[in-house]
């Protein structure tokens, strides 16, 4: 274990978090009928499971205040599957009678990051989720639970990794299929992520096993080869970039889903993900929320997008030609 | 073999190229007395070599044209090797006549790349490098070949493997101290960077190899990754990120110095680099160049540096209170 391996056409479940996580983060309000727009461009470049929206109070995150206009106006895509956030009993009622295929709970692994987030204690938050498992149980639904600052808190630092196996543990107790650890705030770094891997892999079997990674010190992709090398096949990425943390000024948000599929794609995993379609869309994202995107692939290509070599050298690289030389 | 382990302390040998790789692409001339600061700065910061300028043509790179007033200029630190790029003979017998540690000489595993780079082809690159090694035989200078486009070409695509290890090979037999396998454009790939790795260290065990990687489409952290998990244990950066590629347009530089010092030191290996100084440095830069660095660690901090938790949660954090939520 713990080692690295072409892909060998492995697939790769890849979950699209900019709607949410991303929009969510964004001061402008993207019109609805633009956030369903996108929905379903995403929906048809092949991502496995696309987060559609929010399902919080519309004062709380004023982004996100048309959740059931956007839920209702998606065109379903066969084979993808839509997950919505819902951090409550009101939202999992509002989010149930929109025909989700998921409800994504949060609470976070560190106490202080829970009460600044959430505002109660890391126990109420558990209390209040098992709540709404328990509402959603025997409906059609899948439940996530998405665990924030598994890597680390910004206000604490270290989070001790018996404290997100023992919330795994109390999740998967109640039922639940599937976990997302998050770096929410780009913590993680490869041995830790090598570490927690293979625990909640070698104890809960039979989770599925999300990583959540943003880029905020670079790290998310080398974060990601150490998750692949525990043989982790599930990752949420946001088209662009798009998405951040509030308590981590001038950080860089989620990790781009166009670079991470460009990699996986090289290292021989099949996402099912079209790259030059996904790449069109993060292109697209400046208009809609007023700034350009910040991924590597949109500003400098794919790896295979080849250059013309320069008709004249010593036009076009004055500098670099005769013994000027670039390593 | 390919196992992603902790550092558990091993010595990562660290050189940084801002004053040669770095500063050869900006726009402005620095000072000699600012490049000789900028060296004398980054010495003392624990770096194991420092590439400190370019024995070119003054015509080709008038960024560099300063070269044996920087090279005399600087205070040479104990333990620390100095190391300049050496394009030809003339180059050669300049550099030696300054009392340098390393001459670095370069070409490229691409045919057009090295016709675009140093307009000949890779037959009279070798010829002619093969009389530089010649001419620096018998001094104290260590001679390191630097071999561009290793994992990819702008021009062709896929540069062959064998292409690669047929010029390592050449070199190693000329008696070379090490060799650089540069991904000049960004194209190198985990799962390559592993088979390249694993052959040049199962072929040529005696030989130093160090890995230089740019960050054009994101992937120089988990390159380097997946380079430690094959034993390399030397590695190219710049401060702050500098450098590029003429190539590609808009593609970023050099993987960033604090940005893989704070990878690597997270993962337990010991660089013997200063983060905190090497960051100071990096901040710094923007006043040399006019414009801003891109590194992550300058951005958003290192892990460690933790945020104070909002004193009025109703005040600072409108959009993320109540129930709603950041996963």
């Amino acid at each position: 274990m713990s080692s690295i391996q072409p892909g060998q056409g492995k697939r790769i479940f890849m979950q699209e978090v900019c709607p949410r996580d991303g929009l969510q983060n964004e001061a402008v309000f993207v019109e609805t009928a633009d956030k369903i727009a996108l929905i379903d461009r995403l929906s048809l470049c092949g991502f496995a499971k696309v987060e559609v929206t929010s399902f919080t109070s519309p004062k709380a995150i004023p982004a996100l205040r048309d959740a059931e206009a956007v839920m209702k106006g998606i065109q379903k895509v066969a084979g993808v599957e839509y997950s919505v956030l819902v951090p409550n009993m009101r939202g999992a009622e509002r989010a149930i009678a929109c025909n989700i295929d998921e409800a994504n709970l949060v609470m976070s692994c560190s106490e202080s990051h829970n009460n600044t987030n959430l505002r109660m204690g890391r126990e109420a938050s558990f209390n209040q989720l098992k709540q709404v498992i328990r509402e959603i149980e025997g409906t059609s639904v899948a439940v996530n639970v998405s665990l924030s600052a598994a890597f680390g808190c910004p206000f604490e630092g270290n989070v001790p990794e018996k404290d997100v196996m023992s919330l795994v543990d109390r999740f998967a107790g109640l039922g639940v299929r599937g976990v997302t650890l998050c770096d929410t705030t780009g913590m993680a770094y490869p041995t830790q992520v090598l570490n927690l891997c293979r625990n909640v892999k070698k104890f809960f079997p039979a989770l599925e096993v999300t990583l959540h990674f943003h880029d905020t010190r670079g790290l998310a992709l080398a974060n990601t080869v150490a998750a692949l090398s525990e043989g982790i096949d599930r990752f949420d990425s946001s088209a662009g970039g798009l998405g951040g943390c509030p308590y981590a000024p001038g950080a860089s948000g989620n990790v781009c889903s166009e670079d991470m599929v460009h990699m996986l794609s090289l290292m021989g995993f099949d996402t099912q993900v079209n790259l030059a379609d996904l790449t069109g869309i993060s292109r697209s994202l400046a208009s809609l929320i007023g700034h350009e995107v910040h991924g590597s692939i949109v500003r400098a290509g794919r790896r295979d997008d080849l250059h013309a070599m320069p008709e004249s050298l010593e036009q076009s690289f004055k500098g670099f030609i005769k013994d000027g030389v670039k390593a």
